[in-house]
């Protein structure tokens, strides 16, 4: 972490990640967390906190793992000339953002404005939001925000949203950055269709007045967990390469595509073999999850995505034993992503972890 | 609503619920979020408020159909001589509480400790934790509750518990009121196994210095679901049954029980059927959800569950058309409980409602 202006003792300080997560160096004697508060407030962080004392169902962070993967991901893509665009959806903490900026990031991704929001009040400018903003209350705020920082870009894919975003600018005397975001075949979220219609749009956006042309997104979200490493980087590079062909059709126009921006953890080391491509919207690598492991990796099996490790865990704790086999913990629905995935223990094996009611495992 | 000492004015008023909800007494002229904080501040609360200048993703109580279904579970309490306790893990906010209260319940359940502060801090005092409180950093927390409020009971299902929670009440100079916690047959969450166990651990609890012995709770949340309301009604009686005799055995033994709690939004017309039973802790019918329709009703058909009404919807913005057939709309995982069906569109019909990810449906 040497590249980081971030301290861990920072990290820890900080108050925008609160009580979700604590580091724990080692685990030796206790402090209750009211004591860890105190001595934070007062500067003095211990050096030594025991698990047992924290307080459940918590969040915990492996800053170790956390920080493994900050600069692996860093590394790939500096080697392989890509940029990547971290997306803070997965964390949403302006911390994070900057320990991600400071590890190389171009920059960072938001889903939405009031991310963007919270991303830019904790100090970080450069900010992509990758999905069109569409309301005029959402524009406003958009446009606010705007005021606060020139690094902030939108997508958009269609033509009306092009001249709400375009009134709003000239009515607020600024210019803002877009990208044209691309439909990649079988995603179907968001995006116009690549080719001729894309090509359109990218000229309509040239000539409205309050709009700069800065690229293209085009995010294939249903690539990232296909199964198997090699099953994934054929579809992938066949999916990506629709977006790569309208990239090279805008630039017939004459229309410079500065930026060709998309992808996620599950594409990263392939993404960088399609043309053009500039930079990859990585988010779940930092933390790593139970779903993406099982998608297997490039040096791994096809069951086994080794390339970051899980650093993210909740700490729960057995309330009651109902029936013999069977133990009840305080992590239930309200503590764990319900779109995925069962939990999985960690160091224990032999057991499995059911989720039974909001605050109930 | 009569009853209630909290008018719709305050509702809308209380910091407690935030911008979560919103009041729309009817759809005519518009008013931004900004503007509606204004007036509310000026203690001008427009008349008409506009669904269109609602901010998205929004959650929307429909208060006519929230006050129906308060009214509908009040009267049929006291006209079938039970209670009925709410369990507010349903909405987490004491203003709602303090009507269900004002509506005529005889307390309110929390799920764990920090609801309870929650409850306490917005002026809520008898409530019921409805799981065992295990850690010594829970208990303590517990404890600075109980000095605050001496309507604060809470369920325990093991010896060790009692012990202690018994020294914590001594070293604390108090007497805890606490449940034997009794697991229903097939239930196997929390809970001692009915019959001889849990007389012996009410007598463990009766020879404690520190605890005082109110009674039993028996929450059979596997017969809230059960599809049709005659298979419900049978299985629910033969369940329930164990704790009744377990309540006759403990009674036997000379130890007063008071209170025989349990049951849910499922039973709670067959509830009151149990020998002894004593309230119900209702928590989905002020809202409803499309889960609970599908379980049938006894007025009703096996499929429709027509006792209460939704009143509580999801209000979203179309941002993009990436192909003929579908749009995308800004509500995904983080605005829908991710753990039953998928949501069902209100007033609109042929039709299905996806969810694509955190901020898409």
């Amino acid at each position: 972490m040497k590249n980081n202006d971030l301290s861990r003792r920072k990290f820890l300080q900080s108050s925008s990640f609160g009580a979700v997560s604590v580091l724990i160096p080692s685990i030796k004697t206790g402090y209750t967390r009211d004591e860890m508060k105190g001595m934070e407030r007062e500067g003095k962080i211990p050096g030594n906190i025991s698990k047992w004392d924290i307080d459940t169902p918590a969040l915990l962070l492996d800053m170790d793992a956390f920080e493994r993967n900050l600069k692996k991901m860093s590394e790939y893509c500096r080697k392989n000339n890509i940029s990547f665009r971290p997306h803070t959806k997965t964390h949403k903490s302006p911390i994070i953002s900057k320990m991600q900026v400071s590890s190389g990031s171009i920059g960072i991704c938001t889903a939405k404005v009031s991310e963007a929001e919270v991303m830019v009040k904790g100090g970080v400018g450069d900010i992509l939001i990758t999905s069109p903003v569409i309301s005029s209350y959402k524009i406003k705020r958009m446009m606010e925000l705007r005021k606060q920082t020139s690094g902030l870009m939108v997508v958009l894919d269609n033509p009306r949203n092009i001249q709400d975003l375009s009134d709003a600018s000239v009515s607020n005397k600024l210019k803002l950055d877009v990208l044209v975001d691309i439909n990649p075949p079988g995603m179907d979220r968001t995006g116009i269709q690549p080719g001729k219609p894309a090509v359109e749009l990218a000229e309509t956006v040239i000539k409205s007045e309050g709009l700069r042309f800065r690229g293209i997104q085009a995010y294939a979200g249903n690539m990232q967990h296909v199964h198997g490493f090699e099953e994934r980087r054929k579809r992938n590079l066949k999916c990506m390469e629709t977006a790569a062909e309208t990239k090279r059709m805008i630039e017939k126009e004459g229309i410079e595509v500065e930026i060709f921006s998309g992808g996620g953890t599950g594409t990263y080391n392939i993404d960088n073999y399609v043309q053009g491509f500039t930079d990859v919207q990585v988010g779940s690598y930092i933390f790593m999850d139970v779903q993406y492991l099982a998608i297997g990796g490039k040096d791994f099996s096809d069951d086994y995505y080794g390339d970051f490790e899980p650093s993210l865990t909740v700490l729960t704790t057995a309330i009651s034993q109902p029936v013999k086999g069977r133990i009840t913990t305080d992590a239930g629905i309200k503590s764990f992503a319900m779109d995925g995935p069962k939990p999985v223990l960690k160091d224990i094996t032999g057991v499995s972890y059911g989720i039974r009611g909001d605050e109930h495992g």
